[in-house]
């Protein structure tokens, strides 16, 4: 049985709707899910009809009432966005606060079951505030509601897995951040992730922070100090954590399926890794709650909403890597 | 008319004789260029003999001697090698003063203008501080004989050309190293370079060290007051410098035909670049000096010398970019 995915529909003054619309009217993604829109039926709608792209919906009041049928798109209607005020591209509390509710009813569907994964259309985070939320994003609305203590980020850049040890910040900060207790962290993160998604004793590398890292502590003591403890005490505990390896070697290894996931030690390495790598699109996967949920590596673009010129082609990776993912599970759950 | 290569055998019992042996005897370089071992006739046709490869030499006292003929290898015969006493795989003094005075010779033959440019088989560091010379390696042999006061490496990586403020340090030393003065030194130096090279007016991007190059300080402030003031420096003085450009994205440029070179800020971020573009074998080339010198991107790999196993796919580019790079050369000079 095709997973059930919960799509919701992000900030009705982006391109998120109009990302919905394409990926379901003319990807066929139906053939791999069974799509249920969270969001603004009458959203929907407006931009539908704005963007003359020809679907059908079908409003329902929970997931028990969609039908899953190819001539109409299944769409649990929360309303809120007041769309005839709505300003296209304009940061507005009215969308803000909708975005919101529709992260955390997608949430509150995943925990209970009512469906297999989540793919979220990009919210902006200024409409968020503007609405009164203090969440950073829509990661922390998932992991506040699912009751996590620790979660993070796994990127997907094609058929590699992985995390960031450190994000945005100077890369001065991001050598200091290789420590024992935040390496450990993060391959504990890791491998309970990899688990959930269905993955037997996952294979984790730890890229290197320094040139051949660090050659035994010739060219730095992060390795020595940080990292090579973190991967003892990580195996001692029953993970399957490799390396360090060189940040030049890690990620070709991985390419090739030598691991799961490389945990990578700053934002340029990762980077670095997808883009020459020729994995133009990222789809992230948050780590670290109980369910699956998928997101695209932009925003809501607001420069481009509601002209028809979004391009959706990262938005229908992220509801097949979605898919992919929910059937993973379902089959370690059979 | 070919340019003229002067291939320096390098150190005895290592892989390089049998390097030169494989590349002049199947792989048709004389088509770009006309090949003169500098070297030992003795080591040459012991190891022809050794591993059976079919070569005829043409033993010669100067450069102006010799034929270059496709039924025989030219080499300019310095001897110093024992043969009779050389052990393959084993640092000795013997080799190492040979390989020396092998690389000053060509050099000066460069210097002269009997030659185009230098390609050179791998020396043995070991070697040479055991026959008691002080350098670092070939580089400081060529550029103490050529006075140059600045000198430095070009990675040519397929068809990028890399240059690196930093190589085999610590990355937080590395972040310390991206200084206004270091900066402009290396944009200086490359640019002299890329002009020698025959390019008007090289456009030379900087790599950033900061993710998204330090987004104006937010994140790292050697790009504000490192890289920024030395490009705009570098351009006050008519240097093509550009960026700070992020990391993920200025070798794919580069790679795409937008820049003559790359300054890279560390040696993760060259090597990730050349490896993850699929430019496997490693091409240096001398910046800095008056004349052309490149090799390759590996060592005297003593533990396979003398087994025939030796793979030369990376000297025969070596030897493929030298009479690239002086067939441009001489092409400006016409």
């Amino acid at each position: 049985m095709r997973p059930i995915l919960g799509i919701t529909m992000g900030d009705a003054a982006g391109i998120g709707p109009e990302l919905i619309l394409k990926a379901l009217a003319t990807h066929g993604v139906d053939r791999c899910c069974r799509p249920l829109v969270i969001g603004s039926l009458a959203t929907m709608e407006f931009y539908r009809d704005r963007l003359r792209i020809p679907v059908r919906f079908h409003s329902v009041q929970s997931a028990a009432a969609a039908r899953y049928e190819p001539c109409a798109v299944d769409v649990l209607d929360l309303g809120i966005v007041d769309v005839p005020r709505l300003k296209i591209g304009v940061v507005d509390a009215n969308p803000g606060v909708a975005a919101v509710v529709y992260t955390q009813e997608a949430g509150r569907m995943a925990l209970r079951g009512d469906i297999d994964a989540i793919v979220s259309a990009p919210l902006n985070k200024e409409a968020m505030r503007a609405a009164g939320y203090r969440f950073e994003g829509q990661t922390e609305i998932l992991g506040e509601l699912a009751g996590s203590e620790r979660y993070g980020m796994i990127l997907l850049l094609g058929n590699l897995r992985v995390m960031m040890l450190t994000t945005h910040c100077a890369l001065q900060d991001a050598c200091r951040a290789v420590t024992k207790e935040r390496v450990l962290g993060m391959l504990t993160l890791a491998d309970q992730s990899l688990r959930a998604f269905g993955i037997d004793s996952p294979r984790i590398a730890v890229a290197g922070l320094n040139p051949h890292a660090g050659e035994g502590g010739l060219f730095g003591r992060e390795e020595v100090e940080g990292s090579i403890p973190a991967i003892e005490a990580a195996r001692a505990s029953g993970i399957n954590a490799l390396g360090p390896i060189p940040a030049d070697v890690v990620f070709l290894k991985a390419r090739d399926g030598a691991f799961d996931l490389v945990l990578a030690m700053y934002h340029d390495q990762a980077n670095m890794a997808g883009k020459l790598l020729g994995f133009g699109e990222v789809v992230t996967v948050i780590a670290g709650i109980p369910f699956i949920r998928t997101s695209v590596g932009h925003g809501t673009a607001f420069d481009i909403a509601g002209k028809g010129v979004a391009d959706e082609k990262n938005f229908v990776l992220a509801i097949e890597k979605a898919a992919e993912l929910a059937s993973l599970k379902k089959g370690q759950a059979r």
